[in-house]
């Protein structure tokens, strides 16, 4: 076994891990790019909606024509035309006058506000009734009441939600510069691990970390690429490996469950030009044997065998580093979807490290109790029943049934 | 204007739209599973991971042999070999005699334990001393500790986890049986409404709701198919919403804030064979004049012009109806996306009605502030201002600073 063990806790690693960047901008259609990040600030060349919009069905009027009309005494108008949908009106109102508008229309010049249908009543083929005066742009929206020439609509960095998809399509953005969609190689190690389209001898298992870190990378906006399994011969792994760093900003190795693995993906590892190693143990359990490496902006992880501890690592560092690599800037704190639970059994945990515990919820009156469920870190079935995990940090040493956590589901 | 205009409680369209059901199921592959709805339940033909199986670095040890055992008494045990990852150990442990062992590796015959490497201690070649006993099963996975053969793994109904994926893998499962993805057609009409690659004249706005729709049905699993923009010709209009019912599952429409353009999409669906018409008006603000149809297992939707407007009732009912089309039995509750927060000012309400009030927020020392977002249901920039929305039920006029909200995130 070897001496050189540099467990480290999570703050560290994340500082040592430094300065994680986008590694390029491409141009992709609006329809493509709900979730993706904005690589530039989105800037308006133009107001919006441009024009004098009503906000109502009704009649447009000077308002001032309004002022002192009552169910008692109503001012009639003249209706002198109707505004159409998408046109410039071809006439102007003088006092007395109004035109007939649908909401969306163009206010006709000498109009300034839209009297409801509501507050009217025809009293003759072109005499409308006006019951309620209105103020001066009521039921109107401004030229630029939307958006203003010159005003940043959307940051950089964001990632792009429907709204957002709506307000550069509003401003005739049909196509955006968003940050490049990082890419993760996936690879299984171990002599024991089996393609999962083959029946395991006893002794073997198939390969199960594969798919659950393609599903979290998908989940986090990264393209998975899978290189499958290698087996316990160095210069294939480092084979592989090179390969994965050629295609990936991510490398993500799991397996090396054994002290004779962990040693030798550390191996590979340090086998490889520019590549320095930032940790070989991590304080958190599950997931512990971690290897961590970094070769300028790409980084290369030895991820624990275990589902459960692939999982939970992923969940903890490879979920930042993909915030990251995506160009999120200040990932919003109410992103994690987290709930809050009432624990129904003490949990224990041993100080000096961070622990993640697997719970179950449910709903008790309105309230959320979140059950811990046991069982080791090689069980994947376990996190299927699991809803969420709860942190317990380094400093505490267990939690009380009836103490409240938060749950981070998944 | 019609007479006929049924207003109805959200409570009543959902009874209406009644039992809503998926189209198909299809087969796919676990790595393109992520997120899809699982058509049949999963039950396990194997026990897993079938052998026993180490959890430690170690030997494999019978662990009655090791009792009585301390650091200042160890026991002497021969080391009769190594287990070799992914097979059969060939050979088994007699009294004494223990075998180095990976985590991972299979137990041979004669071992029911396994002492960690960390309690040993070499004193010859082939001898160690063992320094603290174990029970029987220490640091052994059982055969079906994971799963158990005839054991239901995954329920029909879930939309798939990364962790899912992993049980289906282990499983040798590497194609499953999901329900279809559904399909909207999207639909804008408006004669004021333009392609988003044309320039508006006065009077003329960009085409905004078929992007923040198309957003939104992706987001919820949903292949949006964008049918474009109709002007006022009822027979264009017929034949478009025609095309949209003979591809897709359900037809959103939107547009139509006018009472002209309302009557018009209310005509069209109405002329349409064995369409019914569920509700003209819904009793929720913005979103009103909202026109529901259903035709068998397909339902219209004629949704407000206004951006704000049709998000929100793509929110209150499109979800709620996708959630179903997409075949996930009893969704769970805290999968809505919610935090709760204090509102920081007074906000009004008329009771008679659902009131959805956008609202920004912002974190004061580890509490959420939300922030009401004043503006029109015409202005998309308020959605992008906000980080979702707080509900008024019918019954409550208003509510006060300071009270606890829930805030829906989008």
């Amino acid at each position: 076994m070897r001496s050189f063990f540099k467990v480290k806790r999570a703050e560290d690693i994340f500082e040592s891990l430094g300065d994680i960047k986008p590694s390029g901008t491409e141009s992709v259609p609006i329809v493509d790019a709900l979730g993706r990040v904005l690589a530039r600030e989105i800037k308006s060349n133009e107001d919006l909606p441009g024009f004098q919009r009503s906000t109502v069905d009704g009649y447009a009027v000077s308002a001032k024509d309004t002022f002192g009309s009552s169910e008692n005494l109503p001012t009639p108008f003249n209706i002198i035309g109707e505004v159409r949908m998408g046109e410039i009106p071809n006439f102007g109102l003088k006092r007395g006058e109004c035109a007939l508008i649908s909401t969306g229309g163009m206010l006709p010049k000498g109009a300034d506000a839209v009297v409801m249908i509501e507050y009217s009543q025809m009293v003759g083929d072109r005499v409308v009734e006006i019951s309620r005066p209105v103020s001066t742009l009521e039921n109107v929206i401004l030229p630029d009441d939307d958006v203003k020439r010159g005003q940043i609509v959307l940051q950089k960095g964001i990632p792009l939600r429907p709204q957002d998809l709506g307000v550069l399509a509003a401003l005739g953005i049909y196509q955006i510069d968003v940050f490049t969609k990082p890419r993760a190689a996936i690879i299984s190690t171990g002599e024991e691990v089996v393609d999962i389209s083959q029946r395991p001898k006893p002794g073997q298992i198939r390969d199960i970390n594969s798919y659950t870190l393609g599903g979290l990378c998908i989940k986090a906006g990264v393209e998975p690429i899978y290189l499958g399994i290698t087996g316990d011969r160095f210069d294939d792994l480092k084979l592989l490996i090179e390969k994965g760093m050629s295609q990936a900003d991510v490398l993500l190795l799991s397996g090396g469950s054994s002290v004779g693995t962990r040693d030798f993906t550390l191996d590979a590892f340090s086998s490889l030009e520019a590549v320095e190693i930032v940790a070989h143990g991590v304080s958190i359990s599950p997931g512990k044997p971690t290897i961590i490496a970094k070769k300028e902006n790409k980084t290369l992880w030895g991820l624990p065998g275990h589902p459960v501890s692939a999982m939970i690592i992923f969940d903890v560092f490879i979920r930042w580093l993909f915030d990251r690599l995506c160009g999120c800037s200040s990932p919003a704190e109410y992103t994690d979807h987290t709930i809050e639970a009432e624990l129904d059994r003490n949990i224990e945990s041993a100080s000096g490290r961070e622990d993640y515990i697997r719970v179950k919820l449910r709903n008790l009156e309105g309230s959320w109790l979140a059950t811990p469920i046991p069982g080791k870190s090689g069980l994947i079935s376990t996190m299927v029943e699991a809803d969420g995990v709860v942190r317990i940090d380094m400093n505490t040493e267990g939690l009380y049934a009836g103490e409240k956590v938060k749950v981070r589901l998944f």
